[in-house]
């Protein structure tokens, strides 16, 4: 590529490849975006004046990235075709029927005439060796959209509303520093917050434990006392190797995972491929269902917030439609409104995944340098 | 969204939705789109001086319009997709394999999660109450592709058609005012007309029914002896409602309807998702193949023209390539030239798809305001 | 169209459509594209100023291109979808679940209706008459993305990097004149090659007999000694109306095919569709394999390079991951590096696609000239 030194390609598979300083650029970096990029998707207004608005960065102008999604997506490819678009680019969707991975062509021929043709390429694969293979001969960045192993911008997108959401929980001391850009407010900042996560140890999860222990804040995970309910050990290697192993409590007991719980986080038991296990796995599950009645019993605090990354199934929280579930089910009269309930997080949560694969987005695929976000946010055109 | 104080999502369902000057001005705002839209589109010449063009409104600039459809789509997806990149915005098309609603999400989820990524929602559903139901919990603007119940924009692509062919009926009186956009023609005003619809009561007819009367238009429908072929109870309420059955003669004799006709209507018989009915279908619809012939004997106006919302199938009108029909099928020697003769205004009703859905992409999604169009006229900058 | 004198709407088939200097004309403006293209595409730096980079032609500036697949398509897809980007416009992929070409509707009528939306058509057919069909009623230009008959944008890209590897080629003698553009490097121009193609007749190849040797260069092609085997009626009868012939050699034997050979090419025996006969066809081109040991047996050039369209199967080349091949396959021990070693150019060829698919969409969809391409490169604004 003209006027360029040769530089390595970088790649984001999880965030334990970020440290936490990368991670709290990229979602300061989010929120910088959205608040720029919100008043261009207004109705038009006459006379509004367009030139008074600040332009999102345009580093994708003329560019291209990927989407391999061997899977189905709603939220992932929806943030990333819309982000595209805001920062001057296009995003070029392949699915299963397009493209297969290793089928008709191998993943390293895939990988390199993409990458020779797109300049990005953003994969949801099934195992996360895929996505390894495909960054391993890609002249372009590659960032895991879900693997078997991880997510990491569902993660992003969580703390993007945890920041958001300082103020709703107790003991907040707001130190978000007032200079910086004019008129657009900054991200307020976290305290160390409890947060508990109940169900199976799914990619969603993995990406938590290797994020929140660097940030400050503390896990506590339930999941059934059976190993294929644990993390895998290449995911538990990096949990130690960074040392986040000693802000994780774990433990079988749904009760005792959100014992002073500020955020209670779940996920589906029955992911897209596990169909035919449905009917154990709801069973080892059982007393899972993030209520009301288990967080009072278990002592969450009382502004307790739920995040879901969605789609939901009905059996692993409560809503007001599932009042005929099976017997396992115990709710108070105001326990059926979790899910559409003013402690739900889950679609300001959905719509922050639009603003944080835009961060990543402009960093990874438009300026190669996930560090870049500090900078930028000092920075008028961003 | 910064800067807006809030204001009720506008959708569009059904042209019932709107009065006949809302009707008219989107008419109108097509009219001036397909103008200035145009000379964009032809081939680029060397030296041409892009800047002595006006501009289509950029009312979707960085905006994205989700495409919801559960079926198969020619001229509604592609009438979409090239009007958004005209108004600056990208339209994403999600099929039925990309989501299927009320299967892996709940159809409120997904308006919620879509509205919160796009900036406005046009699907094609199979139940109305489908796309009733995306409105009601959308937090952007949703606009009808077509339903089981109504078709919008194929009759508003109909309207701008007559328009544009009003010389060809006799007795016009062009009232035109001269007045105006510079160097762009006004849209030619239509004089009351006889419209004759010959077939299946179905999503097209029911937006005719509830529109040409109050335009001024006179309809006459022929569909056979049969409540199956006749409207539903919820669209004729909106008809009654609305005044229009004064203005509607409907009998099952196609010869009767089409008495006096300056336009014939049809449809398909054999909808998508209706082949297994084809025999039954096609013996109810015995002698309502449009033809010379049956315009003849039927006393249509001798200019009369012919509109198909397409695609056709050979049994509802006749065409050069159907010599072998059953023998329900009479033609004179020149009958053979209706689909492809000088009196089918089909492939300009389709190109007119375009200019219409682009028009309400403007006023629903662009600018949340479908009485936006008359002033708009006014403007230079649309 | 507004302000366009009617003129015939040009479609390309097949390079045997163009004269000598229009294909000349096409790689040059490809190389020209790619050279002013490339560094759009590069990380965003911070600084750098994007004012003093030379734009591509927006000539598809606020248009559409309709890509009419029936088949899955990696390469030419991808080419289409990412050049329309640069060039300002978009791409509209529809497969064959969106289209069926003469299923829904007829190819007149989709040929219509696509061509009243759309300003061009790159169509991907079965049947080469279908394509032909669709150029016949069109209202807009067609182009052959790939039919039973002919690949003509397969051959311009590898007529592009044959031009880019001039120098690899011995006796090479560079008269490129270095006046032209200020800062942009001319295209090399090429000696006579001798031009060997090891495989089965087919579309690739087809575009090849009708092309090099009215550029000056020899074709050696093998192929079993069986008609299936060999190009239908229908192209060679245009390769006999260009005088091509006398620049072919044709034998059963692979050895003697490479005799000379500066580029051995091949394509896949079995192809999509055909892989019912895949027995008998990896039967009857036993010994077709192209390898080290072939080539230096049959008496290449030593400096002799490959090209392959893409994707390949392990049966037509020699890589490293082949090595329990059946017996047929003898190599020696740096045999096993065709694929991925220092003869081969399959990669820069697979992104070639791109920049010569950019040139045509230029020059055909954008401006309805495919001789425009010496003039464009004379001007800044290309």
């Amino acid at each position: 590529m003209a006027g360029r030194a040769a530089k390595a390609v970088p790649h984001l598979m999880t965030l334990a490849d970020l440290s936490p300083s990368q991670i709290n650029g990229i979602v300061s970096h989010a929120h910088y975006l959205k608040q720029i990029s919100l008043p261009w998707l207004s109705p038009q207004q006459r006379g509004a004046k367009v030139s008074k608005l600040r332009m999102p960065s345009q580093s994708l102008f003329s560019k291209t990235i990927a989407l391999l999604f061997s899977k189905r997506s709603t939220r992932t490819r929806l943030s990333a075709e819309t982000s595209a678009v805001l920062l001057g680019g296009k995003a070029l969707f392949l699915g299963k029927d397009d493209i297969q991975l290793g089928v008709n062509e191998s993943a390293r021929d895939t990988a390199r005439v993409i990458g020779g043709m797109c300049q990005g390429i953003f994969a949801r694969v099934g195992e996360h060796s895929e996505i390894e293979e495909l960054a391993q001969h890609s002249p372009v960045p590659v960032l895991n959209a879900l693997s078997s192993l991880w997510h990491p911008t569902q993660v992003l997108a969580d703390l993007l509303t945890l920041h958001e959401h300082a103020s709703s929980f107790s003991h907040l001391k707001d130190n978000t520093p007032n200079h910086g850009l004019k008129h657009l407010p900054q991200l307020p900042s976290l305290r160390p917050l409890t947060i508990a996560y109940v169900g199976d140890s799914a990619n969603v999860l993995h990406d938590m434990l290797v994020t929140y222990p660097r940030l400050g804040h503390t896990l506590r995970v339930a999941s059934p006392d059976d190993p294929k309910y644990r993390p895998p050990q290449p995911v538990w290697d990096r949990v130690l190797k960074l040392g986040c192993d000693t802000g994780i409590w774990w433990g079988p007991d749904p009760r005792e995972a959100v014992r002073g719980a500020d955020v209670v986080v779940t996920d589906t038991w029955i992911s897209m491929g596990q169909e035919a296990e449905k009917e154990e796995r709801v069973k080892a599950f059982q007393g899972y269902q993030v209520t009301e009645a288990l967080c009072r019993e278990g002592g969450a605090n009382d502004q307790w917030k739920f995040l879901h990354c969605l789609p939901r199934k009905e059996h692993e929280v409560d809503d007001e439609v599932c009042n005929n579930l099976p017997p396992f089910h115990i709710h108070s009269p105001r326990s059926s409104q979790v899910f559409y309930g003013p402690r739900s997080l889950v679609f300001p949560e959905s719509d922050n995944r639009k603003w944080t694969i835009m961060a990543v987005f402009d960093l990874l695929f438009g300026k190669w340098d996930l560090s870049a976000a500090d900078s930028a946010l000092r920075q008028k055109s961003g």
